[in-house]
């Protein structure tokens, strides 16, 4: 059995909130969602702004596979010809084959919110519809808030459908709008349109009470077979049903055929390109496709784990193209410890004191405010070096940092640094947009002679917690700096209750695995 | 009707990647979580970790008015004589009088995972948990994995449970540990348990097919009556069902009584301090409680919205305690406003120049990073000054900081200050405990003769947030300092690329705003 997928990202997607996509993002967004094997990409809606309609005269520029584009419309205005509407026009310009058009299916919208009789909504709904059909279009038609209008007056809900398929719609979709539909009303209400069409049904739903992929899946359950959603539900409040979510369930768990045979495990690839590009930070516990979708953290979880993933895992991660951790925390025993000693290639024995001595380390650092979970370079220098599989980089001999405030001025910061790398001693200095920055600029200055590979790395994230804040100032603060070169990302930790120390620690875990990272490579 | 609540951020969420509390964090939560008027706080794992034991030790300094607390706990292990067993002695050390007892419910994992035989889980079962209910605790049962152990092996399940209930246990939780359970599944097996069973069922389920909202509702609507989950939905993996959307979902839409009258409206404050305290960011949307919940985008939908709210929004943003954004235009600010400063008593005039000037700097600060919702002494500063309410109490000539770090020693802070109070120059000197604590003492030491009040004040917590984190070291912070004297606690916020700056700006706020209540108090 096989289900369409249809993606609103470009449109829908671009209505939820932080999110403002340049043309050149829907076209790179538009070729990746083929490069999954979406059946329909909706690239927006020509008669509401410049920036769609443009979208359209520039896709000739990328080569889709199997995609088909739609353009999005409302239908015509009340009491204007068909043929003069300018929405309805713009699709025609847009130069497309297929076209999505939506209309009211809920009565006491047409009256409030178009002003219109009961009657002319279906007129404009008919008359849109067969008029693109009569140019060529193949057309869609989106029922916008059905379950509420079918709620409201199911006779005056059907009519609305009738009349789209009368007109000659290819799909009938059935939309929750508001996205206050619960999963039974979801299912019996396509049942019975089920009964009542012999046109395929479609479902568009939105995640405001939380059940979007729910819904989703009960639509299909009870016979729709054309699901739209957006690539990690992006979308208007609470966004979208995440295609993300929807097209592993109905591929691994109910059966149905939904991508190109081996392509499922492009989606965790797709959702964080399309994150990127959104520039949205990817939603760490997303379903399937999150970097912590498969992570595991309690002791019991992971000594289960290691006999069988099965034991805490509904689906094999690289199904989907995601891959499995094991966070090192308080909360983890021994058997986290393990495994990652495992990953690393250190020979560990469980049995082994020294074994049992780097786990209560840990858990004294740990109970010190570190947190190897989210530091898992910090976490494998620290394993190495209990293991002795590791010697410094460099040693620090003396670090000032010399902050200063005249009057209303900003302040300025300044930092001097004497560093021993073998026999020799590094002294220099620098200033910076802060007292950390300014130790940072120079910790490189004084290292970027001997190691030129420092130039390649950079900062990406610095984040401040503090631990015990109702000690007012003097609170202990947890550092986490998150570093990157051409290929690698990894993040370290530093803890203590003066801020310059907490990140000195972490920036030299930063600098000091790049340069065990690099060295691995070269010996290799 | 009504449903039972039972809150376990603090175990299940604490389990979440990137989520540790201190002791301090869960007695605060757990106090929050009363506030709210959740039945059941699960407290933590007593046998597990030693944090766990100091939370229910020092259960004492709080003090709940309506939840119970529980102490989680697995089974007695395989073989072992119940008494002995230490997970079970440590629920007994806790002092509760309610405890959660988990056991295996799938086959597959007795074997697999615990490595015992079938008839000893069961024995595990009977023994832990009649043993406490003989030691006068009430026990409710989690029956792990239960919904995969009755798809693998109905009868031994459907034992399972037999066994506890025999046992004594008052409620018998059926868990979707893994997640991978689809809605109607979780129908129709609560339904079959339901027929079986007269004791109570409850329902623990976990996101990872994005589901765990729909499976929640779909097991009360099948006769569960007790429902489990964490704020925020934090937990392993994709976390556990989010309470903060099944309470509103259970009491608006499906009729249930799960919190006192007029709690509802706390839950969006709820939800927003727990992420607070767990210091992870919170999501813009989260159902009914983020910050996009009821945020409108799309100009269709703002203009219906302005006829009728009912057009765009499946429920009433102020039953939980949320409001309503329009994204387009910034109205709201202006009677924001000019709601505080009557509030205030300052006289101002929509119309006037000089308030659209402030809007303006406020637009402007806010910009930069500055937040008055979370620090509204700052706020009340600002408009003072705005308007020609307010003058300094002193002024800051100079301030430097010093901070000198030697080899493995731990870093030393140092800062001297220069301040003006009216003609005389105060300059003085201290040590501290990082940058931040030097420079608080020296600004104290300084003023202290001057206004002794400041003696009765003192910080109550101190938060920073990194907030543009890619530029790495360079990026600006916010700082939020909470202080109190005997009577009032209040907030203030600086925000700089400078820490130290940061700092300053909101301790000179905080103790500006002592001194301005101080004033108001003696002219009264």
């Amino acid at each position: 059995m096989r289900v369409d997928i249809y993606d609103t990202t470009l449109r829908d997607g671009a209505q939820g909130e932080g999110i403002s996509f340049t043309v050149d993002d829907k076209l790179k967004i538009a070729a990746k969602l083929d490069y999954l094997g979406i059946q329909y990409i909706e690239g927006g809606w020509p008669g509401s702004n410049p920036k769609d309609m443009e979208f359209f005269h520039r896709l000739h520029e990328i080569s889709l596979k199997t995609a088909k584009i739609t353009a999005f419309s409302a239908t015509r205005k009340p009491g204007v010809d068909v043929k003069a509407d300018n929405n309805i026009r713009a699709v025609l310009d847009a130069g497309v084959k297929h076209a999505t058009i939506f209309g009211k299916a809920w009565d006491f919208h047409v009256v409030k919110a178009l002003e219109t009789s009961l009657q002319e909504n279906l007129n404009m709904i008919s008359d849109s519809i067969s008029y693109l059909v009569s140019q060529g279009l193949e057309v869609i038609f989106d029922a916008e808030h059905f379950f509420d209008g079918y709620k409201s007056n199911r006779d005056y809900a059907l009519k609305v459908l009738e009349k789209a398929a009368q007109a000659g719609a290819v799909c009938l979709v059935l939309c929750d709008t508001n996205g206050g539909t619960l999963p039974w009303e979801t299912g019996s209400i396509v049942e019975d349109i089920r009964q009542h069409f012999a046109v395929p049904l479609g479902i568009h739903v939105h995640n405001d009470s939380g059940l979007a992929a729910a819904n989703t899946l009960m639509a299909v359950k009870a016979g729709a077979s054309h699901v739209q959603g957006t690539v990690n539900g992006y979308g208007e409040r609470c966004g979208n049903a995440d295609l993300c979510t929807v097209i592993p369930s109905l591929e691994l768990k109910m059966g149905y055929r939904t991508l190109p045979s081996g392509n499922l495990r492009r989606l965790t690839e797709l959702s964080r390109y399309v994150s990127e590009i959104a520039n949205m930070p990817h939603y760490n516990h997303q379903p399937y496709v999150g970097h912590g979708a498969f992570a595991h953290k309690g002791g019991i979880h992971v000594s289960a784990m290691l006999k069988d993933s099965l034991t805490y895992e509904h689906v094999n991660p690289e199904d989907v193209g995601n891959h499995r951790r094991v966070l090192v925390s308080e909360l983890s025993g021994l058997s986290n410890l393990l495994y990652k000693a495992k990953e690393l290639n250190i020979d560990v024995n469980a049995y082994d004191s020294e074994t049992r001595r780097v786990m209560r380390q840990i858990k004294e650092l740990e109970n010190q405010g570190f947190q190897y979970e989210g530091a898992e370079a910090s976490l494998e220098l620290l394993l190495r070096k209990a293991f002795s599989q590791f010697k410094d980089y460099f040693q620090l001999k003396n670090l000032k940092v010399i902050l200063e405030k005249n009057e209303e001025e900003p302040t300025t910061s300044e930092a001097m640094i004497k560093i021993v790398v073998g026999d020799r001693l590094y002294h220099t200095a620098a200033d910076g947009d802060g007292p950390v920055n300014a130790m940072d600029n120079a910790l490189r200055k004084a290292l970027d002679e001997v190691y030129p590979a420092i130039k390649d790395m950079h900062l990406t994230d610095y984040k401040v917690r503090v631990l015990n804040g109702n000690e007012g100032t003097a609170a202990r603060v947890r550092v986490l700096i998150d570093s990157a070169d051409g290929t690698d990302k990894w993040s370290t930790v530093g803890v203590s209750e003066n801020i310059i120390e907490a990140s000195f620690q972490a920036l030299a875990d930063s600098i000091n695995y790049m340069l065990v990272k690099r060295d691995k490579a070269t010996t290799r």
